[in-house]
């Protein structure tokens, strides 16, 4: 059977670091289907990666890089005024330092995705999205680039012929823009998980989301990014991957069209 | 003409960080074959592995990862009680980092030397030596693995059927066991630029070093360490590799007998 | 009423950093009586530091800071070849840090305990020691020294007219020689909480503890080690502070006879 | 004799980190009357920042900590979208590593300037500018802050009521508004050296300088930066000193009037 629907589910995940522990690997990989992991710089480290990598190709879950800036205090959340080359730097670095861990394993790098105030700073900034596209296109030109749906980095990546997948998030509002309500807004998030849920089956189903202002926007959802933490995430991919199902969508790591 | 004799030049390069500089990469890059670029743990960092990388490539000198403890405040040079796992993770993470640039500039990476500590503590522990060889093997299985001379890490990367090079130094004693006159001691260097070159012609060519007590020592002699920085690096590369090419010795990248 | 035992109780706190949390500060602290406060090299970070000594303060607990090696992934606990120098250099630099929250926050900085590693070699290691003694003499001359009771810490503090603090564990067996029986040991832990709260009251009542071998030895009990983490030590904490009381042993933070 | 005029020469120092080396300390030493030292976060680490501080003492040269953004690879010049809490503990952490290094050689610690991108955004921000304040006032009350001349950095530690000091440029040109010109213009810098001279002379004599527009700006000149590296920094540090001295300006540390 051809599911006419599919989508993605990505998570971030090997952000523990040394003796401290975060999130709940374990527990939120059967309900993914695509894994990014922490390269180091933001969170993860080499142990972490290795042990991470096994994890999810036991879990038989699409591996990616998750790049962030180098600060490990501020978990990479925190806007650095970084320059486009030094982007391309720390993207390749990271990259290949995870993409070693998956050769080591026998398995494949499957897709890239900037971790917090990278992924944001590449969402808007084209030199930054640019330089890490360019970074993924020359150390691995068959990864697939996650980012924000409709924003540069996406872009950036189709201008170098690479394959894209455009990002949505399920407990987020939007603009009338198309792009996320600021989280320092009150109405940034959504709180009530049906809600959450339905706005994804239809930006799958119809390519579209109702923005806060009531008009419609036009959103391609090729993944769906869940949250590893927080008290309710578990149940959370649960419901969202149940619902998915019933609606007849396939949960599957994201295949670009052209590559398919 | 085929040479009967050949040998490696190697050096170390690429450990600058940030805004501080550190050897004279672009002088010495003439004069060796060979060029282990740290990896950002003991030194180097993203933008200066990348410069490195490109700068080798220009100058066709075969390109090793060379991969250090995290400790770029003691540059890698204080010893640390790792575990072989801890070993393996480290070189998997900076042996993947180093040959995404090379990757990203159209390069092969060559080679894979450990760097200071690592290197000591790899030369005499078989389970890190083990760790280590396990690491390029599962990575990168063609690149070849530098070590001391009839060092643990030779032997280990041998057991995994691993390329390797025994490395030697001009200017360091050996002990009548073949090891290096440890440094603390006061006849473990040489002084004298003829006596070092004297010596490593001799291992080149006749595969024997005279030991302190005057006995003589088997030691093969795949690739010969210089030094990038010191007042005098310059000079010594000049004169080590004008004098092996008067005794017909190829000056060349190291190429294991089994893969050449 | 004057008791005619006293000990103290500390424990190893503030070694969360940045998004990760570690331990359970504020349950444990109504049971200690002294807090050593990680600085930022094994664990903590500036905001981590600020917390916990407010914390502290509003507990009364004495605050001790606890520096560490600079390796944060292996958190302070693989033994690295440091110099006396570096040892000295590492404690002024980290008890300065620590000093300046404590003094921000109206407080006294009462006591200096070095962190896992740094502590191990310290106990053994004359010239770390009195490198590790130095710096607090320098900086903190009014600071007590904690270290392993009978230790080479103990002797280098003593030395330069320190308060020190003879440290003992409860949950630790120990040799004929008055040292800990090492962890790879299969007899080194003690994991019956009566054996271990028994072994504690009387090396404060007697001096003295019951080592392996079945010899009585001198061991003096300035300061007893609980651990802040695991799944019993808030349990363990409570119940060896109720019977301490019980046995008539003041639990306070410990005050040197000639600065008493 | 009393000087009618007098100002402060300051130069960052202790910028070197392991193994490498930066800036000419002992050279700019006998021609500056501040010393700024790096506190470990941008440059600097405990073996330097001890070191720098001996020589600081013996040329009898007034120390001042200089805390930066923690972003060694970038050398704490790239902004960081840091909170305003996070500014306060970095900076208290800075401080106080460095006053214990002061202390443990039996000096004071006379001032504080933030570094690169932490003092820039320090300037303009009122948040960040009373958070750095505020942990001085905290921890070194009796320091003096120095901040670029009218900026909030300024006010905010006037409103503490802790010493301030202006800072000035001789080397760079400003706006109509008294602010500097940015670098990324090309008049923002003045390459002359009479021409630099002459501008500090005027600023410290008649608080004025002449902006780029060509009107005159009112400008207190407590102190004036100097650079410890590039080719001519030296040269130029004994201009300006001698010509300073010959307008019968007393070159010593900035004294605060009313703490004089």
């Amino acid at each position: 059977m051809t599911h006419p629907y599919a989508v993605d589910l990505n998570c971030d995940l090997g952000e523990s670091f040394g003796a401290y522990s975060l999130g709940h690997d374990e527990a939120i990989l059967p309900f993914v289907t695509s894994a990014n992991i922490a390269c180091g710089y933001h969170a993860g480290d080499p142990a972490v990666m290795k042990r991470t990598v096994r994890l999810a190709l036991q879990h038989q879950v699409a591996i990616g890089a998750h790049p962030g800036l180098p600060d490990l205090v501020g978990f990479g959340r925190r806007d650095m005024a970084i320059s486009a080359e030094e982007a391309y730097d720390m993207t390749v670095y990271q990259l290949g330092a995870l993409a070693a861990f998956v050769r080591a394993e026998g398995g494949t790098l499957h897709h890239v995705k900037p971790h917090g105030a990278l992924y944001n700073m590449a969402a808007l900034n084209p030199a930054l999205a640019e330089a890490i596209a360019e970074a993924v296109y020359r150390v691995q030109p068959e990864a697939c680039l996650y980012g924000l749906a409709g924003s540069a980095l996406i872009s950036a990546g189709r201008k170098l012929g690479l394959a894209t997948a455009q990002e949505v998030f399920a407990d987020r509002t939007y603009q009338p823009n198309g792009t996320l309500t600021p989280r320092r807004q009150p109405d940034a998030l959504i709180t009530d998980s049906a809600t959450a849920i339905a706005q994804v089956v239809r930006m799958v189903k119809e390519s579209r989301v109702r923005a806060l202002s009531g008009e419609d926007v036009i959103m391609q959802a090729d993944t769906i990014c869940l949250h590893g933490d927080g008290p309710h995430a578990l149940e959370f991919a649960q419901q969202i991957r149940a619902r998915l199902e019933q609606e007849g969508i396939a949960v599957r790591p994201y295949s670009h069209p052209t590559t398919a």
